[in-house]
């Protein structure tokens, strides 16, 4: 991995088959479309590639598909999600022996955690696996929050190479970004946004990457938004992310699906049935299966073309 | 009220002397500080105002006080906060007899309640009070959220003059503002942050105001920050919004004071010991008498000369 | 107010008229009621009693409608829910001068408190108010919860004479009452539970009284239950119980009226509606006019009449 | 297993090695221990058990250890906890194969889910694993809870064969143990509390079974309250609970461990070290190698001596 990690790094869904399987010619396809259009590295095994969903052999799958199809041209990043330490650990040694670059990890769920036990969490991922490690913080999954204190302790241990901020809260991101400026940190430690509607605040207050769900389906955008932050093009990159954000309606095409959606398999199945609309992957179903019922296809159908990209 | 909100609207600190009575003196200097720095309008009896602490006299001689100080320079927005429909209807009809430009009202609270319920409610007070009515967002203290689907229809509708988001969700405001746009009410409804930490992303993302807290003690910081985004010089706001961000860390200087201190009340008093050091207000208590101790003191003051205002 | 509260205390509906004024002669025939069913006291102006919805008039016209109406047959406990300190002690006040035997109140709520914060509002409120004070603990309401060791020492201090208990946790009330035995503070200190299905458990746990919602449309019921308890009759207090569960369920038909009722509606219209089957009351409206349509009349008259009440 | 599981059936606590690894002479031991007190079954591999902290090769090795030591003397409930339904489906397989005689799964968790989503999980993993299947509602550890609909439904199915109820809600429990009766479900469906300090409350509102973590230190005390209430014996049931109630305090023994630890850890530490004193297990530790300080052993200590242990 890049000492520091910047740009655009599209955290990869995971394409399916018909019968339930990685879809691996799809995932490759996806891993090069984004690279194609300037992302500066993937993110595999995230909330947004179904990870929890996948068994241990179809993450090595996924992994190994990732890798191949990256094929040095970009760092890959590797989820390595899962409850608790000892079974991060696992992932974490698949996933170096995958090859990727750098681990992103969330603090422990389940059962309750304390700071200092999420800290310890970290501690020991990144001495067992002699890789980079990014913390993953994502209240709405894990519930519980990684707190600046715990965050700038790691970094200024070298246990943490960066944060990857799902948390939704870009105030505290920016009070974060602030402490680590003044702890000389920020050229060591990447944060990196999750938020895909707020990227262009983001960067103006001083995120060093991006890592956009929405990014699978438009990766051009986000590096065309990313690229006119960095040259001060503000209203420009404000348009961009408008853009986006009409886009990202997608996310809610399947709400009311019949019997009955979450709004994460809402949103997966919007992303999935839009790369399949863009003739990017073979087939639009979740890891369980779901797909969107025709109305809802005719919503991410015209949500594509609003946004120019059919 | 202007027909369109815009700028600097801080939302006062209700000052109060040694006994425990509104000090009305303290609380008309600060509206004139807030105004001397460029303020477009002042609110009254919001959070922050801690009106939710205060009788119903004492509410009624902070909106006096504050419309007098106000002199007609700038509208003056009167929180109504209260538990349900009929107490704020109480509150209303005060704000207006008081002289207030506009009412900001929060969905009910204690009870659940759902959004058709909420929309009733707005429409009561809008239709009770004869006064342009904002929205207030403010899930941390209401425990509901406004959802975007009943802000429109409001608006829509001509029942909600604008929102007052302190919800800290850009993403989320971002996809209100882009909807308000599409339905071509973005110069009647206006938007404005009550995050005083991402105000520079929340302009780029198209707000039209900010109400941020931190505002009682530097206007002028707020005011510059607004001018800059509104000239395009995104780089110059971003700055001015670190240098604000870093006062900001004077709301946890109350943290661990004995014998124990909410979240809030640590901010409140803060704000309070910040402007008892700048000389604005006469004395540094909440409204439930809370003081800082004196090392919390000296954090405060070591933060107003680190911003540059001491 | 008797030196330890016991028995089956009604928390009071507020009755109104169509044109939503409270129904003083409606009320005072539900306190009759209860009273005459074997209630040992009343408890007006709770969550049951919509105290929230109520103008502080209201809330006046209610006390002294109920302190008249138990004629000195049993003491009156008189809720004072407001969101701080100060409107508390105005609730308060005007209680005393009512005639109430008792207040009940709640932790602070709309801003976040800290507990010792909580704990220096009862001991005002105590100090100010001159009656016996009841530490009314509803998390789903206010949103924090009211630690054991807090009511403790309240309790020692003799700052609190009882707890009304509605967090459902009934471990958690049986771990506050052995250690209130442990201190010898079990015939100083009531605990009432406000869980109306598991009466006969709390009974068994030691609780001394109950607050049922649904006692005000079955007060002979839970005076039954309670006497089954008291003379070790646990098989016929769990079937008692039963019944009573079973017609609970009236909480529930509101769920779905259009265009929509949050579920403490539903619960107000569900109780109301009985209360108007019944006879008691005169019109089943909730303080916000809200009423249930026919197909949920009829769930309720069928609930009923499986109960033996019609 | 037997068509209706009755009885207590404790959680199994996983005692570990000083080197971490799972100590199979501590397990059966503890099993033994059980089973001669009188449990109906045992429950290995649940929250108790840390099985969200172990390997999956760990989990075998707990489930081996544990079905050879119960000998065929009562069944084995095997949790297969995890966060999605395709990782569950692994568990479960290798519960069959180790011999269980029931599986014990929670909802999905980490990704949000729909309460269609988690019937059509419950019935997978009944599909797939042949063995009857028990739902484990624990909204503190999976953050949603399980409607009593997606219940009633998948027990008239036949997809579930009972309820381990961790939710701490006896009310909602009570309803739903009358809405099972209603149906004619109750002899084909099991409801087991998993609240260890309202064992008493419910078994007179009806459950049929216990799932005590307390259990693990004193089974005894649970088979006598058990047989106390299977005799109508209800006094003499909660003196024995509020005796067990007492002994709980051991959860909180590890509160203000340095550096930091969280309840559930305390809790497991607390298990533990009495597990430990009480000459059952070799070594106090928690999976990830949490033991308690001196003092807090002492608390224990005491605590095991004031409930007859030692």
């Amino acid at each position: 991995m890049n000492p520091q990690l910047t740009g655009i790094v599209p955290p990869l869904c995971t394409p399916f088959t018909r019968d339930g399987e990685v879809d691996t010619t799809s995932l490759a396809a996806l891993v090069a479309r984004a690279l194609d259009a300037g992302a500066s590295a993937v993110f595999a095994l995230g909330t947004c590639g179904e990870a929890v969903f996948l068994t241990d052999a179809q993450r090595r799958t996924v992994l190994d598909t990732v890798v191949q199809a990256a094929a040095g041209r970009a760092p890959v990043l590797a989820g390595v999600i899962d409850m608790t330490t000892p079974r991060v650990l696992v992932h974490a040694r698949a996933a170096a022996e995958a090859g990727a670059a750098a681990l992103v990890a969330t603090a422990p769920f389940y059962t309750g955690t304390h700071p200092a036990e999420t800290a310890g969490h970290f501690r020991r991922i990144r001495g067992a696996a002699g890789l980079p490690l990014l913390a993953y913080d994502i209240p709405a999954a894990v519930h519980s929050g990684l707190p600046a204190a715990t965050l700038l302790t790691l970094a200024e241990e070298g246990v943490l190479a960066g944060l990857k901020d799902s948390s939704g809260d870009l105030g505290a991101l920016r009070r974060l970004l602030l402490a680590l400026r003044e702890r000389g940190l920020q050229d060591t430690f990447s944060v990196l946004t999750g938020s895909e509607l707020i990227v262009d605040g983001a960067l103006l207050a001083g995120v060093q990457g991006v890592v956009p769900g929405l990014g699978n389906i438009d990766p051009g955008g986000y590096v065309r938004l990313y690229r006119h932050a960095r040259a001060g093009r503000w209203p420009a990159a404000a348009a961009e992310q408008d853009r986006l954000t009409a886009l990202f309606a997608l996310v809610d095409a399947g709400a009311g699906t019949p019997p009955g959606m979450s709004g994460s398999a809402s949103a997966l199945a919007g992303y999935k049935t839009a790369l399949h609309l863009l003739g990017v992957i073979g087939h639009p179903a979740t890891a369980t299966g779901q797909v969107l019922p025709e109305p809802a296809v005719r919503t991410v159908r015209t949500l594509l073309a609003g946004a120019g990209l059919l």
